[in-house]
C-alpha cells in the first residue's frame, strides 16, 4: 500500500461524526404484529416520520451544507417513493436497512436472506446500490456479515464491539464495522407507544441534547467515531430537530467534520491502524448455559 | 370560496394552542378490567379528577381567561353530572371521548359504533351536541375517521400524522384531523399505578414544563398546532398544576394564541393550503407481516 | 358544636405536613412470593430498613424535632422488636400497617378481616393501640375503610380521592382519610430489585427534592396536606436522608407545621367544612366492562 | 487484641472509597438463554467490555494512581485472558464472580457449588486465589457465605444489609461483608437492551455523576464505605469515562482514600465496633406468606 493511500480513519479531521436517520416509517410497528397495521393512530405515528420527519430534517441538513446517511427498509421505499427520491436529490447517501424490519433472529437463515434480497430490490427500483448495511433493530445474526459480504456491500453499521470503525474477520473475509450505540439513538429517549411497547419514557429534548453534546466532548478525548442514529417520526418533532441543531452546533464548535457512513468506511478501509476483531459464533458449553429453544431446533 | 372565507388555519396568529382536557375518572381502569373497580385507591385515585381536578383546573382557565376543550367520556358524564355543569358554565367545549375508553381495536366494528352511539347519548342528556372526537387511547381504527363523518362532528383529535391540523380524506369524505402526540400529553410524564400498569416512572413538574416550553418556542419556528392534552387526576395535583400556569405564561410570552379545537377545526377547514393525507388500511403482504391474531379471526 | 371546638383542619397554622414511614423491611417482597426469602440479597436490602434506615432518620427528625407517623406492618414487629421501641422512646405515632404486607385485594373479605387482626394483635404487644390505619400497597378494598371504622381507629390513608384531609361516607359511618400520592412516595422515586420487579427506575436524589419542594410550595397555594411516605430501606441511605433534610429545611422556611397524622385526623375531625365523599362500590354494567375474573367469583 | 491491632475499618481515613468493576463480558446475557449467543449485537455490545472498555478504565486508575478491584466470572476469564493480565499487570485485585453469571437462586445448591469451583479453578490458571466473592447479580442465597467462608476467601461484597463494612454471623462462623447497593451501580442507569431486556432507560452521565457525588458527600457525613460498581461495557464509553473522573476527582477533593476491597475488609476484619447481623434464613409462616414453587420443591 503507497503511502499516500494509508490513511488514519479520520483522514485530515480531528473527529468525526455521521448523523445517521433510520426511515423505518411502519416497518417496526407492522413487523411486531402484522394486527398492528388495524391501529390508525400508530400507522399515523409512523407516517409523520417520511411525511414531515424527513422533509424537516433535510432542510436542518441544507441549513449547515451537511452530508448524512438515510438507511431505508424496503417497505419504505415501496410506501414512499417521494421520501426516497427527496432524500437522493439532496445528495444524501442510502444505505440497506432490511426490507421489513423483522428482526434477523427470528427470521433465520433462509427468511434473512430473502429479506436481504428483496431489500436490494426496492432500492435498486430507484437506481440505488447501497454501500453499507444496517440490521434491522441492529439484531445482526452471526451470518449477517457475511451477507453483507456477498452482496459487494463495503460496510455494516449494526455492532458495538468498539467506538470506532473496526475490521470484522469473518469466514467470508473482512469487512468494515461502523459501531452504532444505544446511547447515540434517539429511540431510547424518545420513543413511547403502548401497543406494541415500543418504549415507555419520553425524556426533555435538553437531556437528550446535554447526552450527546458530553459524548462529542469525550469522543474527542479518547478518538470514537460519533454515529448518531435517528428516526424522522421520533426527532423529526420541532423541539428535537431543535435539540438535533444544537448537538450540530456544538460538533461544528469542536471541528467534528461531518462524513457519509459509506466514506468513513472508505478511510477507515485505508486505515493499516484500524482495530480487528474476530467474527463469529461463541464457543459455549450447553450445559452450563441452556438454551431455552434448544427442544425445537435440536 | 371567496377571499374573505380563505384562510390560514391559524388566522391572524402567529401561534396557535389548544389546551385539551381529557375527563377520563375512572373509565380506563375499569375498560382495561371491570374488576379494578374493587380497588378503592384506584378508584379514589381516579375520582381525583372530577372532584378535586377539574375545579382547580377551571380557576387556572379563569385566571387567564382562557378558552379549553374537554373531551369527556359517557360514563364520567354519567357518575359526574356536576362536572360536565361547570364545564359547560365556565363556557368551554365539550368534546366526544367514547363512552366506556375501551380500545376501539378491542371493541371492533360493531363494539366501537355502540361504545360511539352510547357516548352521544350521554353527552345528549346534557344538551351537548360535540362538535369534535377523541378515541379512547388514542386508538383510532381506520374506520373511526367514518363514524366521526356519518355522525356529523366537524374534527377529530387522535392522529399523529402531523404536528399541523390536517386532512384526512376517507372513503367518506374528508375530516379535519388536529393531531395529538405522546410528548405533549401529561400521561407519560406524571401516570403511576401499579394495578392495572398505567405507567411506572414519576416526573418532575420542572422536566414536564422544561419540555413543553421547548415545544413551544420549536413549534413557533416549525409553525405546528401546539395541542396539549392533560388529565385532571394527574395535572389536577398543586405543583402540575403551577407547571402548567408556567407554560401558559411562556406561550403567552411568545404571542400564542389559546383556541378552543373547535375553532381551530373551523379555521382549518377553510384553509386551502391544509396538509392532506389519504387514509384507509395498508396494503401489506401477510407472508412478510404476519399477523398473531389471523388464525381466529381469518 | 362550639366554637371553640370547630376548627380548620390546618389548626392555628397556614401549611400543615407529615412525615410518614412505612417500616415495611421484608414484608412487601416475602408478599410478593414466599421463595424471595431464600433471596438473601433481596432480605438484606430490606433489613437495612430498620437496623440502618430507622436510627438514621430518627436522629433527622430529632435534629428538628419533628414528630412523625411510622406505620409498621405486624411482620416487622415481630422481627424487629426493637426497631419499634426505639420509634416509641422518640416519641413518634405508630400505626397500623397490615400484617403481611399482602394486598387487600388479593386477600379477599376474610383474609384481610384476618390479617387486619393479626396486625392488631402485633403491635399490641408493645402496648400499642393504633390511631390510624393505612393499606399495604395502599389497595385499598371498599371494605377496608368499615374494618378501620369497626376496630375503632380514627383514620385511615391509604386513598387519593383528595390532596386535603377528608371525610369517607361509608356504611359503616364516616371516617377521616388523610390522602398520600404516588407523587409523595419515595418508592417510585428510588425503589429498584429485579427480583421481584418493585421498581426499575433510580433517580437522583436532587430530582426527588426538587419535586417534592416544588409541591411543599404548591399545596401551600392550594392548601393541601403535605402527607409524605418514605421508606427507611430506601431513604435511609445516605444522600436520600440528606435530601429529606433539604426538603424539610424548606418546609421550615414556609412556615409548614408538622404534625403526626393522628393529631391532624383530631383536626380535621373538628372541621366542618371537611370535604366529604361517599365511598362504596361503583354501579357499572359488566357488559360494558368485563372483568377478567367473572366466571371465578361470579 | 493488641491496641495496634485494633483499628476503625477506615484506618486512619477519613472516608474510604473503593471502585470495583464487574467484568462480565458475554455471560449475564448468555446466562439469561443460550440462545442470545445467536444475536451478534448482543454479544460485540458486551465484548466492548474487555476489548475497549477495559483498557480505557486501566488508564484512567493509572491517571490518578488508583487501586481498584476487578471481579471477573470464570467465562470471562476463559474467553479474554489477556484481560486478566492487564488487570494483574497494572497491579489491581482479581475478585471472585462465579463462572456463569447464573443466579445462586436458579442454580440451587449443587449448581451453586460447581459453578462456585469452577470459577476457582478458571482464575486458579492465572495463579489467582481470589480474597473476596461477588455473586452474580448480587443473588446470593444463604448458604452462600458459607461456599464463601469454606473456600477461605476473606470477604463478600453482594449484600446490601449495611452501608458500612459489617460481619455476618453464619452457620460457619463470620464472613466480612462490604455491601453493595443499586444506587452504586451503573447498570441501573445506563443498561439498554430489549433482547434480553437487561435495561430500558439510559441516563446522561450528567445525572449519574451527579447522584454519585452526592452520595459521596453524604457518606463522608454518615461514615459510610463508598463502593461503587461499574461495568466496562456500559462504563468504558467515552462519556462515562469523563463522569467517572469527575465523580474521583470530587472523592479526591472531599479526601477519600480509595483502597482495594481487600484491604478494605483486612481492615474490617481488625475493627472490634464493626456492625454484625445475624446471617440465615428467615423464620416465616407459609400460610402467610405462600411461595409459588411450593408444589414443585417441597
Amino acid at each position: 500500500m503507497s503511502e499516500s493511500e494509508s490513511l488514519d480513519w479520520r483522514g485530515e479531521s480531528s473527529a468525526v461524526a455521521v448523523l445517521s436517520f433510520d426511515v423505518d416509517a411502519e416497518s417496526p410497528i407492522v413487523a411486531a404484529d402484522g394486527r398492528h397495521a388495524d391501529n390508525a393512530m400508530a400507522m399515523s405515528h409512523q407516517a409523520y416520520g417520511p411525511n414531515v420527519g424527513v422533509p424537516r430534517l433535510l432542510e436542518l441538513l441544507a441549513d449547515y451544507e451537511l452530508p448524512a446517511s438515510f438507511f431505508v427498509p424496503g417497505l419504505t421505499a415501496d410506501r414512499y417513493p417521494a421520501t426516497v427520491e427527496q432524500i437522493l436529490e439532496a445528495g444524501h447517501e442510502i444505505g440497506h436497512h432490511s426490507y421489513s424490519h423483522r428482526s434477523p433472529l427470528l427470521l433465520g437463515t433462509d427468511g434473512e436472506r430473502a429479506d436481504f434480497e428483496r431489500a436490494l430490490a426496492a432500492l435498486e427500483r430507484f437506481g440505488v446500490k447501497p454501500r453499507g448495511h444496517r440490521a434491522a433493530g441492529w439484531e445482526a445474526r452471526w451470518q449477517t456479515a457475511e451477507l453483507v459480504i456477498e452482496h459487494g456491500l463495503e460496510y455494516d453499521s449494526s455492532l458495538m464491539g468498539h467506538d470506532r470503525p473496526y475490521r470484522l474477520l469473518t469466514a467470508a473475509g473482512p469487512l468494515i464495522e461502523l459501531p452504532v450505540h444505544w446511547s447515540l439513538d434517539d429511540w431510547e429517549q424518545y420513543a413511547f407507544l403502548p401497543n406494541p411497547d415500543i418504549g415507555r419514557v419520553i425524556e426533555s429534548p435538553r437531556k437528550v441534547a446535554e447526552m450527546w453534546k458530553l459524548e462529542l466532548e469525550a469522543m474527542r478525548r479518547h478518538k470514537g467515531l460519533f454515529m448518531l442514529t435517528c428516526h424522522p417520526f421520533l426527532s423529526g418533532r420541532p423541539s428535537r430537530v431543535e435539540a438535533l441543531r444544537e448537538v450540530i452546533e456544538h460538533a461544528l464548535s469542536l471541528d467534528y467534520k461531518f462524513m457519509q457512513a459509506a466514506e468513513v468506511a472508505a478511510q477507515a478501509s485505508l486505515d493499516p491502524e484500524l482495530p480487528e476483531q474476530d467474527h463469529g459464533p461463541l464457543d459455549l458449553d450447553s450445559q452450563i448455559f441452556p438454551r431455552s429453544d434448544s427442544p425445537e431446533r435440536r
